[in-house]
């Protein structure tokens, strides 16, 4: 079963990927505001239903995936 | 508008990051496959409907965002 995790800086940790990107897409004219980088983790994980397969991403972000106090993760079964 | 472009790699091409991530799953005892990673950009722009917004995502995409020879890029209107 396909499994994404988005895994994003939480609000008020500062994101200077980010800012840097948005510095570089001002310098190509485009008006963009709160740009925001993260990662996306695409997986495949061997569960019988939706439910099995989120707790399985869900026991990877806390193991691995993600660092909770930097970070938070949005599990999609796909 | 809040728009999320997420950049992953073309299939075929080789994503080192992801076999470390998988190594490192499988170290935990996790059964998974095909792990991807990829790049979510969080960003708003200053458009007044989706199309808009997709245009104005697209555009930045093309000139920036994307390395067209090895990524491909999803843009959702959030």
């Amino acid at each position: 079963m396909k499994v994404r995790v988005l895994v994003s800086l939480k609000p008020g940790i500062l994101d200077p990927q980010g800012k840097a990107v948005e510095h570089g897409l001002h310098g190509f004219g485009f008006a963009v505001e709160h740009v925001r980088i993260g990662r996306m983790i695409d997986l495949e994980v061997p569960a019988s239903g939706i439910e099995e397969a989120k707790a399985q991403a869900q026991a990877m972000c806390d193991k691995l995936l993600v660092n909770p106090v930097m970070e938070k993760a949005i599990i999609e079964v796909l």
